[in-house]
C-alpha cells in the first residue's frame, strides 16, 4: 500500500538506460553518476510516507552548465527529470514516480554574495537554511523562513515553504527577489534578469513568484537572490492555556488587531500539550495552549508588549500566563515545541509520523479545528494538532503503523476529511507542504477547472516534453 | 511627437466597426456603448504623456458575466480589447494603441464583502481605494497600499502598484489573496479558486502573482480579494537634513538594520525642498531631506523610537532633526511631500510633469542618485529627485513644456540615461509604474532574452490572438 515495488525493466528500457547512463556520464564524469542501490534509494523518497519507485539513475551536477546539459539531453530523448535538494519534503515532490534521473542539486552549495547593505544575498540551490544563517551570523542578519527541517534554499522555493516566522516575515513567496532557473530545452534564464536585485519592480510578468511553489514541474532552480532581515534585539516568548481552541483563537484576532509586532503564534491542542509534557519532561498545563514570540529593540518594549498579550490573553479566558526574555527559558519552551513531532510518534512504538497540512481564514479556525478535534476522536486515531495560527495554518499529526494496512486507510479518511473541511471553509488543502503526490486530487475542486486549465497551459507552454517531475501537481 | 493624430478609418474599417458597436450594444444594451468623442477622448491616455490613439467604442460593463461576453465577441473577432480604470497610470498602459474596445471597469465598484476578523475584503476591480479606505472606517482596518492617486484596485494589481508605504505593508504583489479574471475566450477563473480566502497557500501554480503586475495582457480582472492591515494606534513622523545623499541613505540602512518598524523614508533632493518651501510656504532647510513615519502601540514607543532616529540621523551628520506625533504637524509635512507634483510642476507656466521610475540595491542609490543629479544639471533641465528609499526607488520629476519638441527631446534622453544607470546598478526600469508605452525598450535588457522569451510564451499561451491591450508591455 505505501511501497510499491521498483518495476523491473524490460530489455529495451534497460538499453535505454545503460545509454542514458553512458551519455551522461560523457556530459558531466563518471563521478558525477550514480547508479548504486543505496543512492537511489535515498532518492526514491522524501521524509513522508510517499513511495513509488527509484529513479534510474542519481546525477549529482555542480553547476548551471552541467544543469543545462543534463536537462537538454533528457529533454531530447523525453527522459524524465526530477530536482532534489534536502529529502525534506512532506508531499512526496520528489520521488521519481516514472523513474529517469533524479537531479541531486546538493553539490551546487555556495553562498555566492552577501550584501548586508541591501538585505540580500545570492545562494546557488543546494545551500541549506542552517548553513546560510551560520554563514550571515556576523553581519547581524538571518533568513528567517523556517519550515523546521534543514531543508534546501532551492527545495523551500520549490515548495513554497513557510513555517512557524512567516507570520513577521512572510512565506517563500515573499522572500525571492530572484532565480536562475534551467528551462527544459536547457536555457539558463534569470526570473528578474541576470543580476538584478531591486526590492521591488513592475516589471514585466513575475517570473520568480511562477517558479516559487512550483515543485520542480517547469525547471530546474540553480540559483536565488533572496531578502535577508535584521536579527531582532530583543525577543521574548509567551505561552498560555485557554479553556477552548475558541478562546485562543479569539485572542489571536486581538493581538493581530493591536499591531502587535508579534513573530510566531503557535498553536498547541490540549492532546498535543500532553505528548510534548511525556516526551520532554515539561509540566505544561494540559489545556488548548499559544505560544508566541515577540520581537522588539528593547526589553521594556518587549515587556510592554508582554503586558498587552497577558491582558488579552486574560480577557479571553486564559489562564497560567507566563512570559520570560530569558534565552534559556525561551530555548527550553520553544525546544519542546519544536520537538513536537517526536513527542507524537513517541507515544507509539515502532510507529513514523504523518502530517496533514490545511490553511483556513482565522474567522473559521476554531470551528474546523474543533470539528477536526472530533473526526480524530472519532476516529479512534492518536492525533495531535499543532498550528501556525496567525496564518490559519494548522497541522494535524499522527503516529502511525505503516505496516497495518486497515490503520492506514483510516488515516488516509481523516485527512481526506480535514482537506474538505478546509476547502468548505474557503481555505486550501497545503498551507506550506505543497501538493507533490499527496494533494494531486484536492487540486482541482480548490482551483476550479478554469485555474486548473491556466495552470496546464503554463506547464506545457514551458514543458512540452513533460520531462520535469511528471506525475506532480497534476493528476 | 507626443500625440499622433487618430486614425482615419478606410470605409471597411468604418463598416466593421459599426457592426461590432451594434454587436456589443445587443450584447450589452446601448446605454453601456460609449461613442462620443469625448468618452473616446477620455479613454485614450492616463496621466502620463503618451498619447497614439483613442479607442473605436468604450464600453462599460456592470457585471463579470459582461466582461465575459465582450472578450468572447472580441476574442472571436480579434478585435483589441483595453482594460481601463480610473485612467492614473503614468506610463501609457491603458492608452489604445490599436483602437477596437476599451473595456471601462468603473461599473463593477462594489465592496462586496469584508472580513474583518480575517484582515481581508473582496472588492470588485472598479472600486478606487480612497473609497475603500472611507468603506473601512469603522472597522479599525484600512489598505496602506497608497500610489498617490485615487486609483482603481484593478489597475493597481495590473500595474503591481505600491508607493510610501511598501516598505511596511509591501506592495500588491504582497496583497492580493485571490482575482477573479476573465480571460480573453471569456471564460471566468479564480486564480486560487472560487471564495478561498487563507492567508498563505502552496498550491500549484502562483496564478495570483501571475496577474499582479500583467498590464491588462492576459485577461481582465474583475474582482479581487485583498489583505487589511490594521490601522496604528500611534504615528510619528520625523524630519531630516545631511549634507549629501550619501550621509542621508547611510542613515536609512542603520535604521532598517536597528529593526525600527518604519513605515515609510522619503528622499528628497535640495531641489525638490526648494520647491516645495515656494510652493507651500513651508521653511524647510534646503539641503538632501528624509522623511519618515513610524508607527507603533503608544505615544512612548514612538518617542523611543524617534529618538533612536535622531542618533542615527545625528551620527550620518544629520541636522534640523525635528519629529512630532500631534496629527496637524505631521499633517502639514505630509502634505508639502505628497504636493510634491505640483510644486514641481508651478516651477514653470503651462507645463505637465514628466516622472521617471527606477529602483536600485539600496547600497548604489546615492550613488545613483548623485550621478542622475548631476546628469540632471549638466542637461539645464529643471528637474527634482524623491524617493521611496527604504526599498531603493526613486523618482526624478520635470516640468516639461510639451509643445518644445527640443526639451521633449532632452528628457527622454535623460530618461533613458537614468533608466541606463538603474540597469547597470543590478536595478530596474520601474519600480511601480509598470512598463506600459514607456518601458518597453528597456525590458530585454533587464531581463534578458530567455526571460522575455518565457514572458511571450506565457502571454501567447493565454492570450492565443494577441486581443489583450496589444503593444504593452513587449515591442
Amino acid at each position: 500500500m505505501w511501497r510499491t515495488p521498483l518495476r523491473w525493466s524490460s530489455t529495451s528500457v534497460k538499453k535505454g538506460i545503460e545509454n542514458t547512463i553512458l551519455e551522461l556520464e560523457r556530459l558531466l564524469g563518471a563521478d558525477k553518476i550514480k547508479t548504486t542501490a543505496s543512492m537511489k534509494d535515498q532518492h526514491s523518497h522524501d521524509e513522508s510516507h510517499h513511495r513509488v519507485r527509484a529513479p534510474d539513475v542519481v546525477v549529482l551536477p555542480g553547476n548551471v552548465e552541467e544543469v543545462s546539459g543534463v536537462l537538454r539531453f533528457c529533454n531530447q530523448n523525453k527522459i524524465s527529470v526530477v530536482p532534489f535538494g534536502a529529502g525534506t519534503g512532506l508531499e512526496g515532490g520528489t520521488v521519481p514516480v516514472k523513474g529517469g534521473v533524479s537531479l541531486d542539486v546538493m553539490s551546487m552549495n555556495e553562498i555566492v554574495e552577501i550584501n548586508a547593505e541591501d538585505f540580500d544575498c545570492t545562494v546557488q540551490c543546494g545551500v541549506t537554511r542552517n548553513t546560510l544563517n551560520k554563514h550571515l551570523h556576523e553581519t547581524g542578519l538571518w533568513f528567517p523562513v523556517d519550515p523546521g527541517a534543514d531543508a534546501s534554499l532551492g527545495g523551500m522555493i520549490s515548495t513554497c515553504a513557510s513555517g512557524t516566522n512567516a507570520m513577521k516575515y512572510g512565506t517563500m513567496l515573499q522572500n525571492v527577489l530572484n532565480l536562475e532557473v534551467v528551462l527544459p530545452n536547457g536555457e539558463v534564464m534569470y526570473t528578474h534578469g541576470k543580476g538584478k536585485r531591486a526590492k521591488k519592480s513592475a516589471a514585466g510578468y513575475n517570473l520568480t513568484s511562477l517558479f516559487v511553489g512550483s515543485e520542480g514541474t517547469l525547471g530546474v532552480i540553480t540559483e536565488a537572490t533572496i531578502r535577508l532581515h535584521a536579527r531582532p534585539n530583543c525577543i521574548s516568548t509567551a505561552i498560555c492555556s485557554f479553556p477552548s481552541v475558541y478562546e485562543a483563537v479569539a485572542s489571536v484576532v486581538n493581538v493581530l488587531q493591536c499591531s502587535i509586532p508579534v513573530a510566531r503564534i503557535e498553536f498547541l491542542d490540549k492532546q498535543l500539550v500532553m505528548a510534548i509534557n511525556r516526551f520532554s519532561h515539561t509540566s505544561l498545563t494540559e489545556l488548548p495552549t499559544l505560544m508566541l514570540e515577540f520581537q522588539g529593540m528593547t526589553n521594556e518594549e518587549v515587556k510592554v508588549q508582554a503586558d498587552l498579550i497577558g491582558e488579552i490573553c486574560s480577557d479571553n479566558k486564559g489562564s497560567d500566563f507566563m512570559w520570560s526574555y530569558l534565552p534559556e527559558e525561551m530555548e527550553q519552551l520553544w525546544k519542546a515545541r519544536h520537538n513536537a513531532y517526536y513527542a507524537i510518534v513517541a507515544q507509539r512504538k515502532g510507529c513514523n509520523g504523518f502530517s496533514t497540512d490545511v490553511c483556513v481564514p482565522i474567522s473559521k479556525l476554531a470551528e474546523v479545528i474543533t470539528a477536526v478535534r472530533k473526526d480524530i476522536d472519532e476516529s479512534g486515531l492518536l492525533g495531535c494538532i499543532l498550528g501556525h495560527v496567525g496564518d490559519g495554518n494548522f497541522h494535524c499529526m499522527f503516529p502511525v503503523n505503516e505496516s497495518d494496512e486497515m490503520e492506514v486507510k483510516a488515516i488516509w479518511n481523516l485527512s481526506d476529511k480535514i482537506v474538505k473541511r478546509a476547502l468548505a471553509a474557503n481555505g486550501t488543502c497545503t498551507g506550506e507542504h505543497g501538493i507533490g503526490l499527496g494533494k494531486r486530487r484536492y487540486l482541482v475542486e480548490e482551483i476550479g477547472e478554469n485555474g486548473i486549465k491556466a495552470m496546464r497551459t503554463i506547464k506545457e507552454a514551458f514543458d512540452p516534453n513533460f520531462i520535469m517531475n511528471p506525475g506532480k501537481i497534476f493528476l
